[in-house]
């Protein structure tokens, strides 16, 4: 590093201020700045969030691209990439956030929280007694990346059966894995609770739709299959989840990503009764524990070590 | 065992039928009673929850008590049980429903779920990010049985700081514990979380009450500490749990069990936005999974084995 490179904050709907900050506490002697114009020559690395299309352009000395999120479909949103390596987040506090959420959810769907909180509305005292045991109840995972190995291991250890379902086969012990599309109808019939991980990518968009929810089982533990996703919302088709739920195909979803976010006041979801809506909040990425890893990676790159964890182009994830 | 050996079900509040149904698919040859009075000589076991008072008297074969639930407080509940051993149930299907149950709490408070429940009923949508690392949240479990070394082992798992506390000195390794009156000040100054499951005896009743409540600091990640109570209503003053709230001691509570039950329908509790009350459903007993070790335990002492689990009448658990 030479103390002219600088580092490009390129960031939308987050406050650049608290990775300014965490940066000048892990690595003073980094130079952030948010307008690419002030030193486009000296532009060596940039942060992003939802850049702004266009806004990696021109910037002659770039030499990588850290996504500051676990997914990184929102750089491809931009026309305008500079023909560099983009880095993704693989952060473990990510990782720990988010197996929270997926057992947080799985959790409340199989021990019928959605019943009791709907009972205690109404001051109804009623014990549901046909619970399943966790060993009677299959969670599927789509998306068996870091994220998804890591909520299989620890839904397991709670008693869970786990399956997973990825694009290329992984085995993970204790799990059964399916892989690509003539994998996929084996995975579907048999889960009672699908937890979405994928990345969005032109192959998985619109993934969650009603193609699949027809290749469901129609019965289980919980009455019908439950939905949750907490990968991106352009995964999932919300009219057909809405549809589904009607229809009895999804007896409940948890929802954390949407098509549109903030989530229209309008959609239907808001007040569904079988239906939980998080503020994408699953895992957010907290500047504490992700600034320090990415000066880790710029210091072992600077050293002349490979780059870990690089987006493949063409896959876009 | 002879052909005319007994086992008397002395139930109040469950269905008899689902545990004879049970039996008479694992133990076909053991005859179940209901009634004490039908063949009082040849009574040899009774399974009982919340027995009618004296209902075991007058019983003169009778050899052991098998008590149907996690505690034996109810059998207490009885001036008249004859002096033979009580048998706990310590049956790895309720461990793992009342980790389950704990692990599901521990999370919807860690995660803001009445937050973001909340939110969803008003179609509002903001994260709330100042979202605590598990690392950040220290969970202290009342009581170091079997349920809660269990619960222990798997909040670890999912990256809390956790200790407990327990009568006697109790070691388990990563968890900070603490024991006797003397302990209780250190355990309770630290914690983020309290989850009691302690058994229910004239040493702990209402020990969750304002003198409690009082030792507890005064901020952290929550605002001020939760508190969860899956263990006997008898262990908390619902008055003091209300005024706590109010002046901001507790930030929230979660309350399974509960002095009288079913709820009165003019508690407070019912409505209050920072309690999540549940129906004495935490862990309830499944026959399938209990009668088969009922079963090979009466098979054990009646091979002249030692009965395991017995519960220490003095203590009263």
């Amino acid at each position: 590093m030479t103390s002219e490179d600088k580092i490009l904050l390129a960031l939308t709907g987050w406050d650049p201020d608290v990775w300014q900050a965490e940066f000048s506490k892990t690595a003073p002697n980094r130079q952030l700045v948010v307008d690419p114009d002030s030193d486009r020559a000296n532009i060596r690395y940039a942060l992003v969030w939802k850049q702004k299309p266009g806004s990696l352009q021109n910037l002659p000395n770039l030499e990588v691209i850290f996504s500051l999120g676990a997914g990184v479909d929102h750089v491809f949103h931009d026309p305008h990439i500079p023909d560099v390596p983009i880095v993704r987040i693989v952060s473990p506090d990510l990782t720990m956030r988010m197996s929270e959420y997926v057992v947080w959810q799985v959790l409340d769907h199989h021990r019928l929280g959605l019943r009791y909180r709907q009972q205690q509305s109404q001051r109804i005292w009623h014990e549901d007694r046909r619970q399943a045991a966790a060993h009677e109840v299959t969670v599927g995972i789509l998306g068996l990346g870091v994220l998804g190995r890591d909520a299989a291991q620890k839904l397991r250890m709670l008693g869970f059966r786990v399956s997973g379902w990825s694009r290329r086969l992984q085995t993970i012990e204790g799990v059964t894995t399916h892989y690509g599309q003539d994998g996929l109808k084996d995975f579907l019939k048999d889960v009672d609770i699908i937890v979405c991980l994928l990345p969005l990518t032109p192959d998985t968009r619109n993934i969650l739709s009603m193609s699949m929810f027809a290749q469901l089982k129609s019965e289980g533990p919980l009455g019908a299959p439950v939905l949750i996703n907490a990968g991106r919302g352009g995964l999932q088709n919300e009219v057909d989840i809405v549809a589904a739920l009607e229809r009895g195909m999804l007896s409940a979803v948890t929802l954390d990503v949407f098509n549109q976010e903030p989530l229209p006041k309008d959609s239907p979801l808001w007040k569904h009764p079988q239906v939980v809506i998080t503020p994408h909040a699953a895992a957010s990425s907290s500047p504490q524990a992700l600034v320090p890893e990415i000066v880790a990676q710029m210091e072992a790159y600077e050293r002349g070590e490979k780059l870990r964890n690089i987006v493949d182009k063409a896959a876009q994830y």
